[in-house]
């Protein structure tokens, strides 16, 4: 569900003209619906009501900050990857108690500042970092808490790169070790080891792998009770997947109904971690069509967004709805294709689209999540603007680079 | 060949100890060779002496203002693809007259200043363009020129996102086409067609597909001239391949000796376009060991740089060499990864390599080119340092950017 609909033949953002943005502040052009994306948190909050778990939105699905703020407002959280997260988390005021901060590749700098933000803990992917945040919080003169991560090995159907689950993957710690980890937990005098952590991979629409996950951790937790080890929070990571093409991902009720008895049942406070769940379908990339190349094989759409703006197709073979801003009822079989100079730069292949014309409007949809995030100067091109619609409202929460910026930190020595 | 060579145990970059430059400068940090980036220009040079072409380095592969400079400097030209990477060729002092400009979704603004500035040529890669390219040209009272970009149609031998000279991809002009567009060339009054452009793909190891596709243009302008129509110019693009792993491409000068005669009988004015060859090898990514994990599974060393430093292990499977900073006699099969909270974020997988502990450091070597140019923000990642360095002389030629960077053109809203 999402508040991009057409009225008459316009596409609309709310009460926003789609069409009236892109002339406004140009294109490629990032346009989010507030209802969308806050509309998302309060469904997965109210499907969860009776457990009341904390909702650490996952910032690096789209880490802007207007959108860090609007969550927030709302009563989330935020799961953290890096430095440069925790920094956003707190430019916008998100509660450090709020925070949880996982990666395998958490540096001495990172976990530095994290403790003496006194985040609510970090997620602990192995042994020698575990050893680390230890060592660094005794030189701080602190206790820390942590989750540890447990690496359920579960089979997950979705693309190679996002599943993270399986025990052939960098993250997480085995069941076996983090038994033996949270048997000698008294070695670690400066950490608490406060709860355990899953995470099996993104863009998951089966409940199945979720409920197969929890129920490993589940029996885990009741093994480490017969050692009388008790914890506080059961992690569960985000994952839900979202619509992008004809998938039925569970919704957020069906979710909660197969989950809920098995979380209750661990006695624990429950953290969750969705993205892609609250942002994706909240965003759309509205780009210009520059020309329409007709070669003997093929038709392309060559339009101003490239790769750089949104690499998904091109790195997960990911698929994006694309659409016209003005409906169009005739359509063609085309390539949709960006300026870039390689033959991966391109939003669709071989797929009907709208018949446009030469200065029309494409929105590629549901690139709220993982577009703009991901996005690069490549081919020296400026990275996006976004703005945020919210009924009549329209702000501009990142303006578009400008070719200083390309150079900002270069010198030509 | 190039000057990232071990002295005894240490591994240096012409006389600097890289090792230093790790611990002065932070990781991850790009290194790269001043003299092994222009040898590899000298070499293309020396080797087409005979013809003397205008080697208009392509920006894209790394786009750096000091290699930009470097470049020129030595008498290079410079081939872009946008108009940021216009901005940039001019800010390094490139003469207009050494710039050609290629894409398939030039801007009507990329276009306007391009004229304006007045550079050698656009490639042009379609008719739509074309008409484009004239409309603005007459609007700014200006006549301009322009290469058709040929679509050859030849099969390469390399990874699919950078083969761009097969009919299906988005890229050129199929020479029917060509041929009637040159026939009514009269009707573009503000465009002169100077000249003819084919770029087969990149990363090309052998030199039969060159040949091909020089052979197939050579014998379109010979049926140009029976029609009466002389040129200027033959642009053959870029594509050389360069070693990774044990690759064993032609050097400059079989390449040359294979392509010169056809090239001369053409009558033409030669000009080139390579990227990586000159950059490739010409650059190195520092990164540091943050943890060694082992699993019951497989060996995973975790180091500092990940996905957004460096992407084309994910996007196109490729392979880097792997080498510590300090040599080390044994290895071990590892995983090679990045902190990035995804299963793409590899640099190398199940590899042998050298027995590196937590602190050291490592070079993932040949990342001149396709390296800093691709990285991106991603889980708000800051970007990483560059140092260029001649003999014993180390200069920043980018500063690593700040958390204040990362949200400069954020509004929380």
């Amino acid at each position: 569900m999402h508040e991009f609909k057409y009225k008459n033949t316009q596409l609309y953002c709310e009460n926003v003209l789609v069409g009236k943005l892109a002339k406004t502040f140009g294109t490629p052009l990032y346009v989010y619906s507030y209802h969308t994306l806050i509309g998302h948190y309060l469904k997965l909050k109210a499907a969860f009501s009776q457990i009341n778990p904390l909702i650490c939105y996952s910032v690096k699905a789209n880490s802007n900050l207007s959108i860090l703020k609007a969550l927030i407002t709302n009563g989330a959280g935020l799961d953290i990857v890096s430095g440069g997260e925790l920094f956003r988390a707190l430019k916008v005021g998100c509660p450090a108690k709020r925070i949880v901060y996982a990666s395998v590749g958490k540096t001495e700098a990172e976990i530095s500042t994290a403790i003496a933000k006194g985040i609510l803990f970090f997620n602990v992917e192995s042994l020698p970092e575990l050893r680390s945040i230890d060592r660094i919080a005794g030189s701080l003169g602190k206790i820390t808490r942590v989750a540890i991560r447990i690496n359920p090995d579960v089979e997950v159907k979705t693309h190679k790169f996002i599943t993270t689950g399986k025990i052939t993957n960098k993250f997480g710690i085995d069941l076996n070790n983090a038994y033996k980890i949270l048997l000698l937990r008294a070695k670690f005098k400066n950490v608490k080891i406060c709860g355990l952590h899953i995470h099996i991979g993104s863009q998951i629409t089966e409940s199945a792998p979720f409920v197969s996950g929890i129920k490993k951790v589940s029996a885990f937790i009741k093994k480490l009770e017969l050692k009388g080890i008790r914890l506080e929070y059961l992690n569960i990571g985000g994952g839900l997947g979202i619509i992008y093409d004809n998938e039925t991902p569970q919704t957020a009720q069906v979710y909660a109904d197969e989950i809920i008895p098995l979380l209750k049942s661990t006695g624990l406070k429950i953290i969750m971690e969705p993205g892609r769940f609250i942002a994706g379908n909240a965003g759309i990339l509205i780009t210009k069509v520059l020309y329409i190349k007709n070669t003997p094989k093929k038709k392309f759409i060559i339009v101003d967004a490239g790769m750089n703006d949104l690499i998904r197709p091109a790195l997960y073979g990911a698929y994006h709805n694309i659409l016209p801003l003005r409906k169009i009822s005739k359509s063609e079989k085309a390539d949709v294709v960006g300026p870039i100079c390689e033959s991966g730069d391109f939003l669709a292949k071989e797929r009907m689209v709208a018949n446009v014309k030469e200065g029309d409007y494409l929105a590629v949809m549901s690139t709220g999540a993982y577009g703009f995030s991901m996005s690069s100067n490549y081919n020296s091109r400026l990275r996006a603007a976004e703005v945020m619609v919210s009924e009549d409202k329209v702000q501009v929460i990142r303006k578009r680079e400008t070719y200083a910026d390309l150079i900002r930190n270069e010198f030509a020595k």
